[in-house]
């Protein structure tokens, strides 16, 4: 090994997650000089809203402009907490500009512009870090990276989100419609003022773009992605997944058909006995499907403070690591080399083929279940099994529920129309796609 | 990034797993060259036992003497697949000597002679890997030297052989006694003919000997770890955990209580609702406790030929990035730089707490119950619930089972002495650690 080196990073932000990564390096200093035989030190923290640090960080110099990290040439990593696009990306692309190494746990900011920074930094040969960006502490990107870098990645499916999965699994739990157990959650501070990112999907989606960028070698955006969030579940939904042995979990879902890779976020029936019907509370999981490894799932906390923290500390030593060693970039910032990442084209929704859950809403009279089948049938969508009870509380509706053998998105959107048009339909149907548990198959 | 370089291979062993490395360099090369700049190639393979390779492999040179590879000057990294302790070690000490990087699958060598090897290995400045020794192609030991490098590890928790995992499932899924369902999974190529390793906790103990190495920059012996296998099952322990709300599973276990640490292999009733409960078939699961980043579960196939080989191929990968960037040992291979790896106490299994499951086989006479209650309150121990129900096929003997609270390991000893030397008791005790799932606390 090489001798004794200290590496000086320097803190935008000192928020939760800023915070957490400064009590990891201190709480961790020790243990990390032991591994790596550098002393690894917060020298820098930039933050506009304090006024001081914690008194544990004396040593520490807060600064209330961000330049004077990013201008510091003492400083070898740069590390953005402060979450949003701007001016998070001027920060990050100064930084490079600068020479400097990046460590990012800025998923909205990765997954939109990642393909700008990590050409800046290839041009600057600097390195970018973002394992915080997905899955809190869990080491989600070095071992898809890494660890499963003899694999063509085959399939991606995963619980991204823990707000999302935390509300879900009140529901479950209690029967709690989706509006009061959000409140509940906001209340408790586990879900944002404004849910939307969580609830709707688009936090997930942010991740699972980054996930295909590396999984794929390809670039891609957010609107690539199909997505659906889970503020229209009922908990009738969730009753009538659980006699049919399914969980509803917020899944995004790639599957890799060569030509074309599917990019979608959506509720999902995922069989009980699955692995990722087991990822209940706050939790994430993530699921690999590699042609060589088959499945490999990932669980843990996706976020909390000092997790996230740890995610970003072990970015900051991987970098240390090839500072020390000169080593810049030993593994590629998106798994593939700058030069084979290439667009690819995503399966249109339209092509997708899975079983589906459906819920019509229909007024309690003679003929409608076969009016239904024979409108599914026309459209070439198998019934597995149909479930017809009690009366909902609106008068004279009845909840059809149905679940099929594998059909075509395209045909499920013709055939429900068709459907919802009925005067006998009180209510648009209710559909949500089951997953297939290739194990069982 | 450095200019396309060729790594060459040097493979000893193409038994099941060989052969799985020989296909997944094959099937990933071009992927391979797309992320690392470099032409990872197998150059040479050394079996006695097979006349020629595959078709395939027409560009690979088949030897018969290990030393072909080991003193060829052209070889940059020996693998070595043959398993077992002879001639394995000396293989890859004289690989070392020669001043070739080394990579393993050997978990047999690695738990017991890996220290020799580490200290050669750091002595000339070469790199071992040893991925595929723990988990199949799951990439457990990279998480825990890298993703969680940040962390001071508090427990270790895991199914980490599939055999037994197998037949603990069958007994559970169908009543079936471990003898009959042993042999039945030999027939089926599940279970060697000699299972000794796989289900008497062996092979488990061998793994966490690697991973507490690891964890704690430790030095330590398969000698530390307490052993027990599932041969003692019997389903009717099974129906009673299920009854009890668990899942028997064959746990390794080791908890960091600071000035020493746990090290101990036994079946384990684990809350039903625990992800490790849900790690089915031959399936693994890693359960690492940090103290930032809490728990991360890694799960996924054990073993397997391709998996295997997939995890040979990451090492492969992972030095070869260090050949073409000159960064040897980047990483320490245990994790701790090798002049901070010592040993450390084991804690005796004597001062082990935990909750406890007893099976009593008691004759059906009055006063039993209050005895044995007595017993126990002498060596203070809780019981927290009593289950008595039906007589089992011995005439007169019904099984008295109760679990306990938390009580300690030397207690629960000398209780079921006393309580064994009852002459109501028509058979000895059996005794089942139950683990606590802390998410509950």
């Amino acid at each position: 090994m090489t001798e004794k080196k200290e590496i000086k990073v320097g803190l935008i932000g000192f928020g939760t997650v800023g915070s957490g990564l400064a009590e990891v390096l201190y709480a961790q200093n020790q243990r990390l000089s032991r591994k790596t035989g550098a002393d690894i030190i917060l020298a820098k923290v930039a933050d506009t809203r304090i006024e001081a640090l914690p008194e544990k960080f004396s040593a520490v110099e807060l600064v209330r402009d961000a330049d004077l990290i990013i201008n510091d040439p003492a400083i070898d990593i740069v590390v953005e907490l402060i979450g949003g696009i701007e001016p998070a990306k001027t920060f990050i692309l100064k930084a490079i500009a600068n020479g400097k190494h990046v460590v990012t746990a800025n998923k909205a900011l990765v997954s939109q512009h990642g393909m700008e920074i990590f050409e800046a930094a290839a041009a600057k040969n600097v390195e970018v870090g973002f394992e915080a960006s997905v899955g809190g502490g869990i080491p989600v990107i070095k071992s898809l990276k890494e660890g499963l870098v003899a694999n063509k990645i085959l399939s991606i499916m995963g619980i991204m989100n823990g707000t999302a999965n935390f509300i879900l699994n009140k529901m479950t739990a209690h029967g709690t419609p989706f509006a009061e157990v959000l409140k509940e959650a906001q209340a408790k501070g586990y879900a944002e003022a404004d849910p939307t990112y969580d609830v709707e999907g688009i936090d997930t989606a942010h991740k699972l773009v980054i996930l295909m960028t590396m999984a794929y070698g390809m670039k891609m955006s957010l609107n690539d992605v199909s997505i659906e969030g889970i503020s229209q579940i009922d908990p009738i939904d969730i009753d009538f997944a659980h006699e049919f042995g399914y969980k509803i979990k917020l899944l995004a879902i790639s599957n890799n058909h060569g030509d074309t890779v599917e990019a979608r976020v959506h509720p999902t029936m995922v069989p009980e006995k699955h692995m990722l019907a087991n990822v209940n509370g706050a939790y994430n999981g993530f699921l690999f499907t590699g042609d060589m490894v088959e499945d490999v799932l990932l669980y843990g906390y996706g976020a909390g403070k000092m997790q996230t923290g740890s995610a970003v500390a072990a970015d900051v030593v991987d970098i240390s690591r090839n500072i020390i060693n000169n080593c810049i970039n030993r593994v590629p910032c998106l798994s593939y080399l700058p030069d084979e990442i290439k667009p690819r084209a995503i399966t249109p929704m339209a092509n997708l083929r899975c079983p589906y859950y459906f819920r019509i809403s229909a007024l309690d009279k003679p003929g409608v279940l076969s009016t239904i089948a024979g409108i599914l049938a026309k459209h070439n969508i198998s019934i597995e099994s149909v479930l017809q009870k009690g009366r909902s509380k609106k008068a004279g509706t009845v909840p059809v529920v149905i679940t099929t053998y594998e059909a075509q998105e395209s045909a499920v959107q013709l055939a429900l129309a068709e459907i919802d048009a009925k005067d006998f339909c009180s209510a648009k149907t209710v559909k949500i796609r089951i997953m297939v548990d290739h194990d069982e198959n």
